[in-house]
């Protein structure tokens, strides 16, 4: 069975993505259905949403795998179907509980679904013979640092059960390479845009103008400032370091090349496309809630030297984001 | 109820040890009963072992809580127990699976003993209102690195489940200092010698010896080189540490500042000390097992500005702890 290290993403290969119904998941979905690979799409559909793989489900290369992944019966269960199909060339392991505050309030949501998936997914992996890997990592690792935040930089003390779990995660899959993988892709993401987000400052934004027009309350005092990525220059990300590096262990921080959104400039951009003319009410406090990194600047030299840069700034992303959410009915509406 | 954070040790609390007939965990103990505190020890006795509380259980303020602790269950019922007592002052976690090897071959092991452990003692302390750790963890963490390694150094991949367990439970617990946590003390431990070990490379030597007297047979080509800290040494820092620094999340590497023993020489001194002339065989490889770091070099430069020193050498120590664990019948034979 070749591995992601032997193969290009031009070669045709059986992908089995977890999380594939979720927000950034179906992106990759579609992505790497459109670039002609086979894909095994597992999701327990708890937070994924069945509309999000409509486009996927039409797609002849495309097979659902309904599983929950943080049980080792339910990775045995999934790993079984996909490789009916054909041997998995490749784990692109996105599934995790993706609403950093409910695992604040709960840390056994985090601890299921963020790391008790990788930890099982990759004991599936030994088992089924699957030797390579894409990991969706976070900044929320880092924790907060003072300085630049680079691939290489310690100490790592994240302030949310969100930011462990995907830290023990990356913890697993390092120890895993050690073992039995041959390669491993660790992408740490920052924060990412786009239709079909399920969470996040724009969907909370246009939920609650939703709710009440009258005026957008906003948490924290406006001034937090974060790079924003649109999903599809993220799956286009992912895909690049895949063709282009080949260590054991590969490790990059994907994000823009620029100093980022305050809250404030995207409560702005909401009101202006959505609601034009309704009032934004801030906080005096500067943090917005627990285990929110209220500001950090991210390296991305080694993408950079890789090759890959955003096309679209935080901004534009943030543009975009609030167009796409606001128009998909699906997406951003329960 | 008073924190560590506004206690030195002088003061006398009730600390709540897990892990407490393991081998650094009854040699705290000890060593807290004999500064006059209360301690409530708690072990589920699968690694830990009775005879290693012989001293403690004749104390007036030791408490044996036997409890599995990697269980929500057993961890409320655990600190349950305690709490009857006196209210929990701070929490010295060192339940964890120790043995690395058997990590390796069944991942589970570490999942469950070393990391659901922390993770369901943080939450027993957060339900119970106990609001300081010290946390027991590793230079494991740190994988493999070329250059020295400090407590801010990174990247962080272990390349063992043990370290990434280990890994994961500094991530949950400085996610807990975030939002209950009054203070935490993570210390990463080297190599630990002295009596009543139950792994590690003197141990196995001297295991190997009474198998069979006739070659003592080395993993390894014995140039693997680290540091080892004598236990006695090992709980005086730890005891410092909380007694001297102050910060919100406290991480200390402990070690002795030296360039340590090589595997050669302390199969030599095993050999000189309890049986001399017995000749000695390596390996041609230089790694000993998948998940063992060949060497590395641990900058203890924050503990040496706190004011603390080792007194023993690498080598010292080595010869100490092979004297203790050859007498201690209890301590290095089943």
């Amino acid at each position: 069975m070749a591995s992601l290290e032997m193969r290009r993403v031009s070669d045709l290969a059986h992908i089995l993505i977890t999380g594939a119904a979720g927000f950034i998941g179906s992106h990759l979905t579609d992505r790497l259905l459109q670039e002609g690979h086979t894909v095994s799409g597992v999701d327990n559909f708890t937070r994924g949403r069945r509309e999000n793989l409509c486009s996927a489900l039409q797609h002849r290369t495309f097979h659902l795998v309904e599983n929950d992944l943080s049980t080792e019966a339910g990775c045995i269960d999934a790993f079984t179907a996909a490789c009916r199909i054909a041997p998995i060339d490749s784990v692109w392991h996105l599934a995790a509980n993706s609403d950093v505050q409910a695992g604040v309030a709960d840390p056994s949501i985090d601890l299921r679904d963020t790391f008790l998936t990788t930890f099982h997914v990759v004991g599936a992996m030994r088992r089924f013979g699957a030797r390579a890997i894409v990991f969706a990592s976070s900044s929320a690792i880092y924790g907060v640092h003072n300085g630049p935040l680079a691939e290489d930089s310690g100490p790592l003390f994240p302030i949310s059960n969100y930011g462990a779990m995907k830290l023990a995660s990356e913890g697993i899959i390092s120890a895993a390479t050690e073992s039995f993988l041959s390669s491993a892709y660790v992408m740490r993401f920052p924060n990412v845009v786009g239709g079909r987000a399920t969470h996040g400052v724009i969907f909370d934004f246009i939920e609650k103008l939703r709710r009440s027009p009258s005026v957008l309350d906003v948490l924290g005092d406006g001034n937090q400032q974060k790079p924003y990525l649109h999903v599809s220059e993220l799956v286009d990300a992912m895909i690049f370091i895949t063709d282009h590096s080949r260590e054991r262990v590969n490790c990059f921080n994907i994000s823009v090349c620029d100093e980022g959104a305050t809250v404030r400039s995207i409560a702005e951009t909401v009101v202006r496309l959505i609601a034009p003319g309704t009032p934004i009410g801030y906080e005096a406090n500067e943090r917005g809630w627990v285990g929110d990194v209220p500001s950090f600047r991210y390296t991305i030299d080694r993408l950079s030297a890789l090759g890959w840069r955003a096309k679209l700034s935080s901004m534009k992303a943030v543009e975009r984001a609030t167009i796409e959410c606001h128009a998909q009915k699906g997406a951003c509406s329960s």
